[in-house]
């Protein structure tokens, strides 16, 4: 059984992993549901932690991609992580989730020990309204948007605000914390990566059914880089190119306030419309 | 076995799959070399070939994600195909390439039956030079190079111009075609995908080691919305945002001459510098 540090924090219990005689497990949390199911964003971060949390894993993450096939119910689930190969300083992993045998979601991480070299952001940050100054949103009654604080500096969404039919942008910028503020990690990184409001609530300016099918993160911070951003909030940004026969694309930047590209990521999301 | 259609084209021949007995198997390709191991886009399409020509396969790629996890030696190699989840309209794949028993490259696919529905295309195609009116480049020397006609018409390569130390620009936009012109379909655009120089290279306007590490293409057309566009050449764009600790991304889109998104990537890949 691995070491576990106990806590209060909710996103830490939401996203615990435990191995018992070699049997990893998890556990849906009700404050993280979704409209049909955890918030995806909690289940990336689970199955990520599930890696962390191996006995034979080096570095930090680097890439994670995330396939969500099957509705999970509510309750406990087993996790099988597996090393698919190890390099001198990379490890390519794989993590099933899986109930009564079925599989839910399933993930391939990619590991890194990195070191300093060359470096080069060629993005900067985008200038927006400072944290502080940038008010809470609220709107959307899934529990899991209660777990965090939502700072919409441009492309709020207008859920509800008929236009003539005209479609909104698909651009949104905005602060993102947990609600009970936690220190940004490579695990809140990829759970944030996901909690984004879909893109076609934003286009559409309402709430159709949807659900991300998959999702893929790449990091762009090590463990040593995020101690020294040491922040509790990020300043997302969200986009799409193209709404098309059921799914759309989602494109994403988490941004540490010092102006540091913390994570990037794609998704694509089935919608009904 | 499943029935092939014989072909001359050497894409086709390169990505060639082939299931024997319950044993599938590819061959690598000396035409499409890159430095140290097979041109990365080559072995995106071979594993979505895989599961194209598998038996229960339905729909068409919505989602590919190709990790590479250790150089693929020339010769042939073996492909695990595997379903792991199908839905009503959606199914899930795992596969893996194999040289005597280790992993060398391995993918996570999600196939979709897409059906018309609300259509939104976002992102306009950049306005550009026409195919015709931009001129080829061919001036990095790697077997794979020879089988595409690159048209740069925007943030073209300037290996070996010194500029003082100063960076160059990660964005391009060139035309893509294959050498020996073929129909675009899901291979070429899983290919074409990884058919980008390195951004670094534009960067640093040098040459230096690199290699994917994990791409992940998604698909914003369906085979019909591919016959329809029925060409033989894209629009590609390609971007960075960042490059730190051995590793930077790079962001993609190819376009078709009409001006429909046809395909989004991004990949993360490993830099010496």
């Amino acid at each position: 059984m691995h070491a576990k540090t106990p806590t209060d924090d909710p996103f830490d219990i939401a996203t615990q992993v435990t191995t018992i005689d070699g049997q990893t497990r998890g556990h849906t949390s009700d404050g993280y549901w979704a409209f049909v199911g955890p918030f995806g964003g909690v289940t990336a971060a689970t199955l990520l932690r599930a890696v962390m949390q191996h006995p034979q894993r080096e570095g930090d993450p680097l890439a994670l991609t995330v396939n969500y096939c099957a509705p999970i119910a509510k309750g406990p689930f087993d996790i099988a992580v597996r090393l698919i190969k190890a390099n001198r300083s990379s490890q390519h992993w794989s993590v099933e989730l899986t109930q009564n045998g079925e599989v839910g979601a399933f993930a391939t991480a990619v590991f890194a020990l990195r070191r300093p070299t060359w470096s080069h952001q060629e993005k900067a940050m985008p200038q927006v309204t400072a944290f502080d100054a940038a008010k809470p949103y609220g709107r959307i009654a899934a529990n899991w948007v209660g777990q965090y604080e939502f700072r919409f500096v441009d492309g709020g969404p207008q859920i509800g605000e008929e236009k003539d039919g005209t479609l909104a942008s698909a651009h949104s910028k905005l602060w993102i914390r947990d609600a009970v503020p936690r220190k940004v990690d490579a695990l809140s990184l990829a759970s944030m990566s996901d909690a984004f409001f879909a893109r076609v609530f934003h286009v559409r300016r309402e709430l159709i059914p949807i659900g991300t099918v998959s999702m893929t993160v790449y990091f762009h911070a090590d463990s040593d880089d995020l101690a020294a951003a040491s922040t509790n909030y990020v300043l997302g940004t969200a986009d799409a190119s193209v709404f098309h026969k059921s799914y759309s694309d989602q494109t994403t930047e988490l941004w540490s306030p010092g102006g540091k590209l913390l994570a990037t990521s794609q998704q694509v999301t089935y919608f009904k419309a």
